[in-house]
């Protein structure tokens, strides 16, 4: 047996808390193939990938309207600072994909916030990030929501949403402007 | 047979053009496993990993220095133009990735510039951009260099290495800063 003292120092993991909401996934039972309320663990070099392609994504989403691949998240150490973070891009042609306001098209990327709405199509994704120091793996950690993390996040619609529906997953939801609180803002 | 007319219009792709070079090239075979004057397409979500590991890596230097995933190159387009680009990111726990004089530390990144020239170890790649079209797929094509790259990039040593040898590989070579000529500043 090894003793205490010969243990490595133990490290904290950086852990992405996510909570999923679907205004179908119950019916759909979309999420059947996640692992809920365990942490799992990804090594750092690995790409985490959302979609339907069960090949490809390490976390697949039963539903035909998801792509192969939807995007991924990518873990890296700031250039500056040697802070940790994610990374998140769009891996689809088909929608785009919403990070709080700013929309990613197709291979766009963006540093994903501390805290974070992610949207695309009926899908919304709250992430939260936990700090830890290990730079050898992340840990990810999934719930689901029962009503939809619009509300959570007290997103403003900022733009007014074309008749021609870009996001047609918005008004399918009858979702409509947020009043904000000034202490929000 | 299909007539020119109903082929769908051809695409130019974006090909990273990469240049090699390692002063013990040939008496080791390290780049036995590479196509050199071939261009060989990846797809646009595919990460490109060069390294030792044979099983992760698309671009395989076989030599025990160089680590399982040295570094690895993604594809991306740009949030507020949509140029293509390419970014760089450090996976080797070992040993540091010099593109250009900016250091990058284990899972740093950055965006690759149009034409620069990455090192690590005695290794030294000039990878030049030529811009395409397609979001789809890009492409690689390697060379061999009979000579050091440093001439060729002009590149100045910033700072002077410190006897520790952060970059004992710059020694090892024998390189001195090189004089910069004013146009190229």
């Amino acid at each position: 047996m090894t003793s205490l003292e010969e243990l490595e120092t133990e490290e904290t993991v950086t852990c992405l808390h996510i909570t999923l909401y679907h205004p179908r996934q119950e019916e759909k039972q979309i999420f059947r193939n996640l692992n809920f309320l365990k942490r799992e663990q990804l090594r750092a070099d690995e790409v985490a990938k959302f979609g339907r392609d069960t090949n490809i994504c390490h976390y697949n989403l039963m539903d035909s309207r998801v792509s192969r691949v939807q995007f991924a998240l990518q873990f890296f150490r700031q250039l500056n600072n040697s802070e940790l973070g994610f990374e998140i891009k769009n891996m689809s042609k088909r929608s785009k994909l919403i990070v709080d306001n700013l929309e990613l098209d197709y291979l766009n990327k963006v540093d994903l916030p501390h805290k974070c709405l992610i949207r695309f199509g009926d899908y919304q994704l709250l992430i939260q990030r936990q700090d830890g120091e290990s730079v050898d793996y992340f840990e990810t950690r999934f719930e689901l929501a029962q009503d939809s993390l619009l509300q959570e996040r007290h997103l403003p619609l900022m733009q007014p949403i074309p008749e021609s529906g870009i996001s047609p997953s918005l008004n399918s939801q009858g979702v409509k402007p947020i009043e904000i609180d000034e202490n929000d803002v």
